[in-house]
Formats: structure tokens, sequence, C-alpha cells
């Protein structure tokens, strides 16, 4: 030790498993072993010990290999996993954690690429997405060709349509307000709606003249929407069968080279369980397909995976700053 | 009713409260009540039916009233508790969630304001702030005037000078990658700042040439690292003792005119258990102190609500895409 | 001060908000204000302190009125909004937090006395009901009474079918562990049922020979399973159209007198949004209807609130130790 | 296929992996691939489709092995990552999940055999183990010699403390109701605990008469309190520094032979960063380190595990459920 709690450089760093130090021709395991300290020799044998500890001149173990070839064995068979080697205890493995950074950059850079390719990218909304603001995100991307379809169900529409006509959702501003007599509002924009006969027929009225589902049907990019008990209306074109929305969602599944599943536990893994993992679009390799799902927990990313949606990429934030984040990364990356 | 499942404008949208009509003078409780529903005449009495089940010439109640003014009286007290009056039945009310709209717009102008008025904003962080890339980004506001004091723990300091000096925060690369040897990384790094004598000194000799801590440093804008049992090392400067850590904090806490606390329980919750809901700093009258609680959860804002900082405004989201929308919405508010 | 840091009996516990002390005819506010302290005399007016930074002889504000009566006043209209009075500053306010005990006693006894008096209980149950354990538990409420009707999903039936035949559920063991070709039981599960024509039949053929689908058919008790997009199958006797499967539903829910929502966000809201906040089943009086929803999180509680089900009591908690522990209470209170 | 819509018994489930099937001597990947679907032949090829739309008549792909070896290959490599092998496609494959099944007899059997092996176990409680009135249950453990060691904060003490004098945590009552001036009642807790001289004198004296620290004192098992920056107070005994605390937590991890975290990130984390991942208590023999972590959410329990403490097993929910559902299972366990 160069100084009294300063070890030198090249120190042995620990973890928490068992650890063999050779000294003397001996292999020796330190007493008291927990993770992040250091091995220092005593007269009987060795110790692990926290830096602050130590003192000038203590004798430390050196070294970074794990696997013994310096002198430092880590036993992780038994402890780690049969599966794992040496040198593989560490911090930050879980795959999906909103510590995780989330790399837009490569995410827009994806986007940018399909669309280039001409893929089929198919988005999952929840209601979320229309609630926190999102929205002209949202019609951003499908303005710009990022979406070649939308898969959701009866509220991501009433939403956005209370939206158009009201200014509100479920009677709230959006700022984040409630409205006088707002909880109604949404089944006033659904009467309306009913009244004209179709989405299609409100947009063409003047009736829904911004938002997400004015830019699908504008862009004729394709909808489903699926039917749910939840359903308040529902609106003209929901699907009511469970069965019939399934096939509807199918014939655009088959087609996807990317999905992009945001603020839906439901959307996300009724899609998640049609999508392979793969897809023969690009000239009939099995490609990898790309599957991004945006939820505020890691609960939804990991359900997603365990209902076998094993290849979903997990970004864990707010649907509304991740809409944002996203467009601003992607008009950075066409802009160049 | 104009058309099968077509409501005429300016129907009565139910509530799930007891709800009573007025109908040739006597007060009548509709049957089978629901809300989001129309209240149609039948030949005895009046029931709660979904407009898509009524038909063409269907009697329903109109009006928006709920005191009874219009022939409509819903019975809030007893069921919305007693404090309600009419029109009170709302969606959306839950103060805190991922739902609820951030206007940032508004978050900015606050920030801005408290800037121009040489108001004394402190920031509490969490580790989460550095691993997730929002590291630059609170750079920037440390360089551009709007911190006054940084109030955190060990861990935030640790991670920040990890990534200047290796690029890694707890080994992981800054786009989410394990890296080899990285769980000895964070150590390496208070090993060298001990070696430098002090975090100041470290900046100086250019060991620490980028990040938080260099910018608190090089801008002189306080801090209070408080040690936790939970700390490595600790890094020099660290304030081993709760009571002393206390004691430091609450200098800056009694100049506040703004709190922002960003991912971090224990340091929020610490925070806002000395901060007063308001200060005397703008002419001496009792001003609200604005405070902002930024968490991935509900709970951590309601948790530090619960523990009595009431005043806490909520932000659900993600504190690397915060940071990020915040910093543009302050770069846009402050060029025009 | 009796002693240093030790302050007298009776002492005024500060809060965060302005607050006025009576000396010598004059109202003072004190200065460094903040919570959990105390109001000391300084030779120039009164200061906030932290307990244990006073020392014997010091002079503190006694009193435990907030509302001037004893010489100090709280000024909370502003702070805490204009509805609050005197006193009102308090912690643990939200209405659903983990953090707040579950009064298991009450809820057993409310469940007793509504099967005493005849009532109808609806239960809303999602999968993981099944997954965890809770299915023996839930299977003893069925076989006691407690349940008039449940409203489900088709992965409830699924869970518990695949359970039923194999063990399994989603091809993990009881005890949490995966199973050799696993992935594809709850396919045999479902195939098995539609050979043999309906779960009815199945049941009768000794297929299906424990569990909730057994017990709901063997003790008549009837039961919606509602289609969504995420089934598989479906089983037969779910009902496809979303429109049908809410007409179905309603049949029971204007029943109710009490219903249990479990570990379902999609069928908690959806009964929530069809459930009234009261029943007149007991002599035509309205009556609060209980509504419990129990789940892993506050947000699907809140959520449910946010829907306007705002009569709902969370309980936070797992769905298998919620089901363990009540049916403990029930047992316990239906033996004495 | 036997009938419309039923598959014949050993039917292939598929997966949404590249999925080989061998026709006349050649390998075909079906098209329209999903998970959870049969593969059906066509004319010109292979067909993924859901059961319930084959028809009587139609072939299908048999078989349980994805090895190839029975004329079926699923291409794992490259889509379940490298190390994959054929058959390991699978449902719930996350560790840490709320959907998980707790083996609550298997953790009860470890408990009584590491007590009858003369083991150390060590709690670290959280306050939610105090505020949601687990407190009895926790009492029972330490009377009945299952726990060696108690590491905690300030809080939890206090809450426990508050409990045994006024019946209330953070002034509400053990029903979840507030009580009137209850804000302050911690503070005045705190002062009687400090006039008293120690928690061992307020014991002693009878102040303190039920609960955790009651136990603790008076069967004689060591505990420490490690003072944070959150603390009101501290109580007497609470160890200021974080670092004499750090020292004082580890006399006891170098003994554990077992540990169980509740409720607490903070004292999780930094016990799990003291605990090694095995033990040398049992003849010196290198044991894995039973550790338990119990949270109301997956993150915590993985936080912990990305902090190092992979070995931690998760059990995702309430604590009060949880001591109280675990004391059930020990109490049979114990009188079989």
């Amino acid at each position: 030790m160069p100084a009294d709690g300063v070890l030198p450089e090249g120190f042995f760093s620990t973890s928490n498993l068992p650890t063999y130090v050779r000294v003397n021709g001996r292999w020796l395991l330190p007493t008291r072993p927990r993770m992040d300290c250091a091995i220092v020799r005593r007269t009987n044998g060795l110790e692990v010990r926290e830096p602050r500890r130590l003192t000038a001149g203590d004798q430390v173990a050196m070294g970074l290999a794990e696997d013994g070839s310096e002198g430092i064995y880590v036993h992780t068979a038994g402890f780690l996993g049969g599966a794992h080697s040496a040198n593989e205890f560490r911090f930050m493995s879980s795959e999906v954690s909103r510590e995780r950074p989330v790399n837009y950059d490569e995410l827009a850079e994806r986007l940018i690429e399909e669309r280039r390719q001409g893929g089929f990218l198919i988005w999952v909304a929840g209601p979320a997405l229309v609630h926190s603001r999102a929205r002209g995100d949202f019609e951003w991307f499908i303005r710009n060709g990022f979406v070649q379809a939308m898969l959701a169900g009866n509220a991501v529409a009433v939403h956005d349509i209370e939206a158009a006509i009201f200014g509100t959702t479920l009677g709230m501003s959006n700022t984040g307000r409630p409205t006088d007599g707002g909880h109604g509002l949404h089944m006033r924009a659904i009467n309306q709606v009913r009244a004209a006969g179709s989405i299609e027929a409100a947009v063409k009225s003047g009736l829904i003249a911004s938002g997400i589902m004015h830019a699908l049907v504008t862009e004729r990019v394709p909808f489903v929407l699926a039917g749910s008990i939840r359903d308040d209306g529902p609106l003209p074109g929901v699907v009511h069968s469970s069965i019939e929305a399934q096939d509807a969602m199918r014939e655009h599944t088959v087609k996807a080279t990317g999905a992009v599943l945001i603020a839906s536990a439901l959307h996300a893994i009724a899609v998640g369980n049609m999508l392979p993992a793969y897809h023969t679009h690009y000239e009939g390799v099995p490609t990898p397909l790309m599957t991004v799902c945006v939820d505020q927990t890691e609960f939804v990313v990991n359900k997603l995976k365990d209902r076998g949606t094993h290849q979903a990429f997990g970004v864990v934030t707010n649907a509304q700053d991740f809409m944002h984040v996203l467009r601003f990364y992607v008009e950075k990356g066409t802009q160049s």
C-alpha cells in the first residue's frame, strides 16, 4: 500500500464468490469474504478488507484475471450457475432496467434504416400515448413514413378523438387539469362519430381535424382497433370479435420487419404472441425482427418476455418522453 | 334518439352515483345504474342503458347540471365523501400519475424565472442520473446557472467520476453494455481520487476532466455528499456522520426558493423533511416553495408526500428522459 | 428544556407550513422553518431547531393546537389547499399504499356478513391468481358460498385447466420451475377441452378434476369468460364478442352487493365501469357497494379510481398471499 | 386433424423461432410463423396456423423434440443467444416476478434447518415491516430463535417504539386511519427514549413494553441501527457514522449462514454488498449463503442483483403478508 487507505494501481478487487489466491505454492481462501474489497496478507493467511481500513505497507493481492492464470482463481460454477466461466461476476446484468441507458441514437438509426429499406413497422399504442401529449409526436411519425400499421384498441382512438373535438382526454386538459363536466366528454365524442357513421367520415367532415386517427386516415396507413370488454361505445370500426380482431392483426404481423410496442400490456402481449422472432422479408434469410417495448415499468417488458417474446428490447420510461426524445433523434438523424 | 345508437346532443352522461331524475313532479332513481350511459324512459320508470343499445325514438334524460337545477340530482355526499358538491364525479383525479401530462413549458419557465430573480435552486440527485446518461444534461444545468447547491450521496459522485476516468458506470458502458473487469472500475476510480487527496484536487490535476463533479467544482457550486451505509470507499469529502451531513444540508435548504429532487428516495425524503412548504426570500412574504419530485414510479412521490412534503409536484418518468426534455425546453425558453 | 437534547412533554412539533407564535402580544414567524422540530426562543425572535441541537434551559413553544387558541397558529390555506382547516398537516395521507395496513379482520367480516345476508359477491380474477398457487384458496371461497359470479378472461381458465391436467401453468411447475416441453402445455390443454366440446363436458368426463373451473361448474356458480385479443384457443364457452361479453357481465353487476377485483387491470376496470358505487338490494335504500381491488402495485388501483371507480378500497399485495391470508381470517371468523 | 379446430394428441406446438420441418427429405421453413400454433401442410409448402382455423383432415406436424431428431429443428442460436440449445424456448423465464409462486414450504424448512444447525440468520428490515402490522410476526421470529442479528435503521426502531407507546406509526392507527395530532407522535416517542437515556433503559423502565425492539433487548439479540440523513432524532444508540455503522454490521455479516432482507432498498443493498455468496461455517466447505429478498416490486430485488448480490432469491409481495404467511408455515413445520 503506497499510503493509508490508498491501494496500488492494479490491485485485485474482490467479488462475493469463493476466491483462491496462490501463496507460496498453495491456494488459500481468504477469511471474511465480501465484494469491493482488497485481499491483504496476514501472518497466518489472507483477509478480505475494505481499502479504507488498510495502511501503508500492507501487502495486497494484485491482478485482474480471475481464472487462476495470474495466481487468483474465482470459483463461479455452483455459485453463478454452472454455465459461467471466470471473470463473469458483474454488475448491471439485468436486461430490463430503468437504470440501463437507452441508446436513442441507435434506435433512431434503426427506424431510419427500416424506412429506407421499405420495411414494415408496426406500432402498438396504449392510451397513455394520447393522455400524455405524445399525440403530436406520434402524428409526426405517421406523417413521415415510419408507421406502416397501427394496432390498438378503442380507447386510443376515443381519447385521440376527444382531444381533437374537445381538447381534453377523459375530461383532463392537456396540462393535466380537470374540466367542468369532463367525465362525459369521451361519451359525447363517441356519440358524434357514431352520428357521422365512421371515423373516416368524421375525418372527411372535419369533425376530427387533428391527431393520430386523422393522420392515419389521411395518410392511408392501415389500422386495427380491437374491441375489449373495457370499451365505451365502441367507436364505429372497432372489431368486436376477438377472433376477427386477431385475424385482422395477423395480416399485418406477417409483414412486419419491426415493431414498436408502447404503453399497453394487453396489446403488446397480444401482438408479441403473433410476432415471429425473425422475418424473411429481406432476401428470404431469417433476420431478427426488431421488437421494442416501451413501458413505465420493467414488469410489462418482462411479462412480454415471459410470454415468449424474448427478443423484446425494453425501454423503461414514460411514453410521452420516449416519443419526444425519439422524434428529436430521428429528426436529427434524417437531417444529417 | 335521432337514430339507433346515436344520442341527441346534450344528453346526460351518467356517473356511478345515486342519480335522481324529476319526472312528472317526482324524483325517480333509475334501475340498473352504471357510469358512461344514458338514462332512458320506460313505461314503469327509468333505466340506465348503454347508448349502443338504445334505438331511434327512445326518450333520454338531457342536461349537464348535476345539482338538481335542471331536473337531475346526483347524490355525492356519503358516496364521494361529505366534502364534495355536485358535478364532482370525475376521472383522472389522482395527483400523481404516469398518465398525467408533464407541463415542461411551465416547468422550464419556473426555472428561468428563479434564475432571473436570483433564487436558490437545490438539486437532489440519485445515481440513476449518472447511469442513464443524463450526466451531460445535468452538467449543462450547472454551467448555466440553474443549480445553486447539489445534495447527493457518495454513489452519484462515484459513478460520475468512474464515467470521467473510465467511461463506464458500475462497469457498464454508456450504451448499456458490460465491460471486461468492469466490476472493479468504481473501486479503482475511488482509489485514484483517494490518492489525489480530494475531489477538488482530482479536478485540478485533470484526473476528473468532465461531468457533474467537474462542473460543480469549476463553477464553484456548493455540494454536500452525505455518507450512507451503502457507500463504497467513500470518496474524500463525503460527510460520514449522518448528523453532520444533515446540518450541512440544512444550511442550503434554509436558503432554498425551489428544489428539484430526481431519482432518489433516500435523499428526496431527507431533503423533503428539511424543506419548508414556503420561503420568505422574496420580500419576506411566505411564498410556496416549488418542489418537483421526479421518479420512475408514483410510489416515491407519494411516499415523499406521505412523509409530509405535500407540496411536491410529481413527475413520473425516467431520469434520463426528464433531464433531456427539460433541458430542451429551457434552452428554447431562454433563446426566445 | 429539562436536559440537553430532551424536550419537555407537550412541546409543539413543527410542520412545514407557515406557523405563527404569539410572543408578548405579537405573532411572530420563526426563522429557518422545517417539520419535525421545536420552536425555540432567541433574543431577537424565534427559531425552528432540531431537538438534538437544543440545550438545557432553552425555552421552547408548547402546545398541540394549531388554530391559534393556545398561541400557535398554522397557516394551512394556500399551502395545503383552500379546503383545509387547522391541524390537518399529517403523514400517510395517500389512500392507496403498500405501507397502509390491510385490515383483514374487517374484510373477512364483510364477506361473512354478505354471505349471511344473501348478498351477491362478484369476483374478478386475473391469471396471477392461478400462476401463484392461490388456486386452491379461490376454490375454497367458491365451495364455501362466497362467490356468486366470476368474471374473468380466457387465460384464467386456460391456466387453471393446464394445472388440472398437467400440474403446470404456462409450463412452470407449482414451485416455479420450468418443465421440459412446457411451452406447449397450455395449447395441449386447450386442445383437449376443445375435443371434449366444452368446459362443462370436460369436468363431467373427469378431464378437469380440480381447481377453479371445476369448482364453478360443480357448485353451479355462473361465470363469464370474456374474450380478448391475447387469447390462445380460445376455450369453448369464451364469449368472443366484446359487446356480448359486456352484456353478459352486466347481468351480474346489476345484482352485485360487493365486488372483489384481483390482479387484473383489464377486467377490474371493465367491471369497475359497470359497477354502481351503490346498490339498492337491501331494502331498496342506496348502500355503498363494497369494492375491493387487490393488485401488486398502487398504479392499478389508482387507475381504477381514475376511471371513475372512486369507491374502490385498495389492497396492495401479491394475489397469492392475499388469498391465503384472507381465507385464514375468514375461516377463523366463521369458526367463532 | 380429427375434427375442425381439434388437433391430434402429440401435435407440434410452435415457438417464434425459425423452425425447419423435414418433408420428403427436404428441410422446409413454414410461412407465416408465430408461436402457439400448429404447422400445417399446404400443396406448395408449410404454413403456421392457429388451431381454431384448421379443419378436419388437415395434416399437421407432430412431435415434441426441437433438435431435428424427429424431423423438426428449431434454430435457437442467434435468436435466443448462442448459449442456448434446442427445446429452450420457454415461458416464465424471468427469475424475479410477482407471477412466480413463492415456495413457503421450502423457505420455512430452510429457516427451521438453519435454527437446528445453529446457523446465524441476519434479518434486514425496512420500516414497512412496522407500518404494516407485521410487527407482531417479526417479534414471534425473534422470540423463537430465528433471528441472530437485526440490521436496520433509525426509522424501524422509531416506528416500533411509537407503536409501543402510542399505538400508531407516523400518526396512523394500526387499521390505517390518521389520528389527531398524529404528525408529532414519532417526535414525542423519540423524546421519551432520549429522556430515558437508551432503548435498553426504556425497555427496562417499561416505557417500551412490546414490539421488535422490546423482543431484541429482552432476548439479547444483537442489532445495529445505522444512521442516515433521513433520521428524525435520532434515537440513542443509532450509529451516526456510516463508516462505523458498516464496521458494526460487518461483524455480523461475516458470521451469517443466511439472510432475510425485507422491504428496504438501502439496507438490503448495503448488507448485500457485505455478504459473501457463500459461507464456510458448516465444516469449512464453501456453501451457498441463503439470501432472500422480499419487496413489493421486482425492481428492488433486481437492483440488489445488479449490485452484485446475484444469489438473492426474490419474493415479490407485501411485507405484512409475507411475514404472516411465513410464520404460519414455520409454525406448521415446527409442530410436525
